[in-house]
C-alpha cells in the first residue's frame, strides 16, 4: 500500500476514481486524451522552439503545462505532461520526436544485439525530472494525477519501425519470424513501463494508464499469443499499489475483452464502438473510459453536444464510466468546445447505482 | 441482363463467381487485392518511371500489368490494375498519385463552388482508356475480371483531405458542420461510382468492388446518417446487371452489418475479426472476403501457412467465402509466398454445403 501522505487518501472519493472504480459518485468525471498541449494557446506561449523531449527536462515547465488544461477545462483528472517514449529515451536508446512526424528512432531495434541498448530504467537517476514535475504538481492539485507508460506492444513498434507506421509490417515480422527475441524485446520494455510507472505513482500518481494505442493492428489470435501475457505482467506488477489502471488503444473492439482480460480497472473505448456494446464486450467487470470522436471537436457545438449526448446514452448511467475522447485531442481543436464539453458531461451525465 | 456474349455467362460456374453467390464449388477461390503491380519484379521492369496515372492511360500496359499475378500466382480473379481516384483524375479535379505518398490533391474540395469540378463521368471519352484496358483483358483471360470504383466516402476523404490522413479531420468537419453541401458531394461522388462500374462491367467485368477503404474512421452512427444511404445508392444502382458487389474497408468491424444491409453480396473482413464472428455479424446472408493480415506474409512461410490455416479453419467450410488478405499486398511481400499461400487455399481449403 501506499504510504498515508500519498494524495490517493485524500481524493479516495473524487468522482474520478470512485468512478474508476464503478462506485456511485456526483457528476460523471472528464479527462482528455492529449489535454495537456497541442491545442492550448498558453501552451505553444511557454513550450518555445525543439523538441518536446527537451520540454520534458524541465519540471517547472512540464508541471505548467500538465497545469495548464486543469485550470482552463475544469477537468476531473490531470494528466501527466510527458511522452510514452520518454524512458526509452532516457536510457539512451536514441529516441527524437520530430515534430508533425512522432517519435524517430535513430538505430532501430533490429536484432538480439539491440537488447543491450534496453538497460533496465533507474528512475532516480534517469527520469528525475519526471518525478521533480511529479513532486510539483502533487503540491499544486486538487485532482487525482494520472501517469502513464507505453505498453510494451506499441513501444516496440516504434522501436522496431524507427517511426509511426500504418502496416506494423517490421513489427509483425520480426514477432514472428523470431518470437524468441520478440518475447525478450516485451519482456525488457514491460520491465521500463512496470519500473517507470511504480516510479510515478510512489511520486504522488493517482491511477496510471498503459498506452497500448497501436494494438488494435493485431489480430486477435496473435494478440493473446505476443502480447497479452506481456501487458497482464505489466498489470499484475503494479496491483500491490491499488491505484485504478487503465489500459487504451484505438482499434481494439475485438480485444477489448483481452484489455480487461490483461487485469485493468479502465478501459478505454475509441469511437468506433459505442459503450454499452463495449461494456458487453467486457463483460461488465471494468470501468469504460471514452468515447467521443476527437474530429468531432471540430464541428460547431451543435453537433459536438448531440455527440456527447449520444456517449451519456450508450453508457446508460453506468457509474463506472470516464468521458473522454476515443484518442487525443486534435492540434486544431478549439478550447472553447472542450471547455462546453466539460460542461456539458458534467451538467447532464447522470450515475446510476453502483456497485459500493 | 448482360449481353450473351459478356464473359459472365461462360464464368458462371467458376469457384470465384459460385463463391461469391455462396453456392457449392470445387476450390476456395482466392485473388490478393493489390495483386497486380507493387511487390512484383515485372510489374517493377514494365511500369518505367512517371504516375501510376499516366501508366493508366496505356490499355496494353495496363492489362499486361493485370495479368502478370493472374500468370504468376494462379488466382482465381483477375483486378484491373487501376485507382479509385481515376475517375476524379479524369474528370479533371486534379489528383495525383504520388509515390510513397498516394493521391494527392492540389486544390483540396471546401466549398459548394468545388462540386462544378464534379461533372458527371463520360466513359466512352472521360476514361476510354480503362474500357479499352477491359477489352483487351476480357480476350485474354479465363478466369473472372474484378472492376471497381472508391465508395463515396473514401473519395470524398482524398478529395477533402487533399491527402492521405490519420485522423479524417476535415471530411468529419465539412459532414457535420455542412450536412447539405455533404450530402451533394457525396451523390456526386456515388454518381462517379455508379457510371464507372457500369462502364466496366458493360466492357466485360464479371463482378466489382466498391472500396470505403476508410470507412472503418467512423463512428456507426455517423456512418449510419452520412454514408450508408449514398453506399446504399450505388450498390441499388448496380443491382440489375446481376454481378456480385463487393465491398470492403480496414477497420470496419463494428460497420459489417451495414456494409451487408447497403445491398453488398461480398463482404470484405480486414484481420482484426475472425470470419466466424464476421459471419454472425453480417447474418449469413452474404459471402465474406478475407482476411490474412498482409503484414504476416512478410514472414516465413511456417508462420504464413499457420495464419491461412487459421483463417480457413474460422470459415470453417462455408461455401461463401472468398480467400483474401485484410487489406492491399505489401510492397515487400515475397511473391513466392503468394504463390505458396494460393497452393495451400486451394489444397486445403474446403467447401461444405451450399445454398443450392
Amino acid at each position: 500500500m501506499l504510504p498515508s501522505d500519498h494524495p490517493i487518501h485524500k481524493l479516495a472519493d473524487s468522482d474520478y476514481l470512485r468512478a474508476c472504480r464503478s462506485e456511485t459518485h456526483d457528476r460523471v468525471p472528464v479527462w482528455f486524451q492529449r489535454q495537456a498541449g497541442r491545442s492550448l494557446p498558453e501552451y505553444h506561449a511557454i513550450r518555445g522552439p525543439g523538441s518536446i523531449l527537451q520540454t520534458l527536462r524541465n519540471p517547472e515547465i512540464s508541471a505548467e503545462i500538465t497545469l495548464q488544461p486543469v485550470r482552463r477545462y475544469g477537468v476531473d483528472a490531470a494528466i501527466l505532461y510527458s511522452d510514452i517514449v520518454v524512458p526509452a529515451e532516457c536510457i539512451g536508446f536514441g529516441v527524437d520526436v520530430v515534430p508533425g512526424v512522432g517519435p524517430v528512432i535513430e538505430a532501430p531495434f533490429r536484432s538480439a544485439s539491440d537488447l543491450e541498448r534496453l538497460r533496465p530504467l533507474d528512475p532516480d537517476n534517469d527520469t528525475a525530472h519526471v518525478l521533480k514535475t511529479i513532486e510539483i504538481l502533487v503540491r499544486e492539485l486538487t485532482i487525482p494525477l494520472i501517469g502513464f507508460a507505453g505498453a510494451p506492444f506499441t513501444l516496440a513498434s516504434y522501436l522496431i519501425e524507427g517511426r509511426p507506421s500504418r502496416d506494423y509490417a517490421n513489427t509483425k515480422a520480426l514477432m514472428l519470424n523470431d518470437p524468441g527475441l520478440w518475447h525478450q524485446l516485451m519482456e525488457r520494455l514491460s520491465d521500463l513501463a512496470i519500473v517507470s510507472i511504480r516510479s510515478q505513482v510512489l511520486a504522488g500518481a493517482c491511477a496510471v494508464q498503459l498506452f497500448d494505442s497501436w494494438a488494435g493492428a493485431l489480430a486477435p489470435a496473435d494478440y493473446r499469443e505476443f502480447v497479452l501475457p506481456h501487458s497482464s505482467r505489466v498489470f499484475a506488477e503494479l496491483e500491490d499499489f491499488g491505484v485504478p489502471r487503465a489500459h487504451f488503444g484505438v482499434g481494439t473492439g475485438e480485444l477489448l475483452s483481452m484489455f480487461a482480460e490483461a487485469g485493468a480497472d479502465v478501459v478505454g473505448v475509441d469511437w468506433r464502438i459505442p459503450l454499452d456494446e463495449a461494456r458487453r464486450r467486457t463483460g461488465g467487470e471494468v470501468a469504460l473510459q471514452g468515447n467521443l470522436d476527437p474530429a468531432v471537436c471540430l464541428a460547431e457545438w451543435p453537433n459536438v453536444s448531440e455527440h456527447v449526448r449520444r456517449v451519456l446514452a450508450a453508457n446508460d448511467g453506468h457509474p463506472g464510466h470516464i468521458f473522454n475522447l476515443g484518442h487525443g485531442v486534435l492540434p486544431a481543436t478549439d478550447p472553447a468546445i472542450l471547455e462546453q464539453v466539460v460542461a456539458l458531461v458534467h451538467e447532464e451525465g447522470s450515475v446510476g447505482a453502483g456497485d459500493d
